[in-house]
């Protein structure tokens, strides 16, 4: 009699449309990618490609400042501004700088950075934005677990630019995973309609209309170029690295 | 000198994905309209347009228990199915009944009836579903409100039947109103991309999937046909009346 191996069950991916609803979801056993493309998923991307050797990501403003004062460089936004007293702002130009080379930093960021804590319960966390889509859902398909797409969103609520991402993760991955559950396929549904003119497509949407009035088109134009970087940092006891 | 009338500043419409994040919206002078495609909306509106005169939504099982002993016929579903010992289940075709006119019944299901009470706080609370389309679309363009659709989504998330209803309130009132946030700006992308052909659009969804594993395709198809009733269930002292 011939035996044959046991086919593995496919893998299943899911994404959650803001943190507020991550307690509906269970993280046990999966990877969560956390997504903030405007701007915190989208600078921590680039600062890795840049040479930064750490990241420590804290939700609230004081842990931050502790970590400054214990000589760490320090990024802190709220409500898209750099907030008093820190090093670094949340533009991904700012993370260029070939001084931050083999530095570790604190971060804190309105919706990325708690997106990240909030996640600690995965099996594996890492850092997903258009700058390094590719690198991401490569290394997702190389894994053996499900996947959980976390959408940073805007103060709790749904974003735009954060399901596009994770609809072009779940259509990268639909082949190998099976979808789980109706945001997974929205988020699909809205990336297929919006992928080939992304900027023209969330030019209307709340947070372009919230950065274009501090002038920040160039940050949104940046943030929305696809494969530019391949890295994947990870969350490693509290800390991303790559 | 010619005096031109204020123009009065054009009403806003939103969308809250799932009742989980209403605690982020703020309802006061809103109209909440409250969707939950399959089923409870469509139950709601089918009962009106079939001479029922009253129905007290309640979140709770006990609570419709309570109204049942105090001699209201009771309608109850949890997880798709009518819960043990009350009077009618959850689909449309049960409130078509002509023995139910004229009278007063209780209803609780899983999401809908959770979704009502949780906006008490608007202004208005009314019913929609595909069902009276046109007709909650016709009665917000007669209010000087602005406009919350509430989707009732399934345990907290987010589901593409109401978030498709939605979008179509959004795309009807979108010359009248200003789309306030990315919510309804997502909704309405979906709805343009599905309304040709809502039932296959959504035949893979989470709820789809659900149903017709009860076998209750007839009841999908139906939920989804627009504008078959001319009712606008309204919330007043705790009952929904037309």
């Amino acid at each position: 009699m011939i035996r044959f191996p046991k086919i593995p069950e496919m893998r299943k991916i899911d994404v959650c449309p803001t943190p507020e609803l991550l307690h509906l979801y269970n993280l046990e056993n999966k990877i969560a990618v956390i997504v903030d493309v405007f701007r915190a998923t989208s600078c921590i991307t680039t600062a890795f490609a840049h040479g930064v050797a750490k990241i420590i990501p804290v939700a609230q403003l004081d842990e931050c400042r502790a970590l400054q004062q214990q000589g760490y460089l320090a990024a802190a936004e709220r409500n898209t501004l750099k907030a008093d007293g820190f090093d670094l702002d949340n533009s991904p130009f700012s993370y260029m700088d070939p001084v931050l080379k083999g530095q570790t930093l604190a971060m804190t960021t309105t919706n990325g950075t708690l997106a990240i804590t909030k996640s600690r319960a995965a099996a594996r966390v890492v850092i997903g934005s258009f700058l390094n889509r590719r690198a991401v859902t490569d290394y997702l398909l190389g894994q053996p677990h499900d996947v959980l797409v976390v959408c940073a969103g805007w103060k709790g609520k749904y974003n735009l630019e954060d399901t596009l991402f994770a609809g072009a993760v779940v259509c990268t991955l639909k082949n190998e995973f099976v979808i789980e559950d109706d945001a997974a396929l929205a988020a699909q549904m809205i990336y297929d309609a919006a992928k080939y003119n992304m900027i023209k497509f969330i030019a209307n949407s709340s947070h372009v209309r919230r950065l274009a009035g501090l002038h920040l088109t160039r940050d949104i134009e940046f943030c929305l170029r696809e494969n530019l970087y391949n890295v994947v940092p990870v969350l490693e006891n509290g800390a991303l690295v790559v």
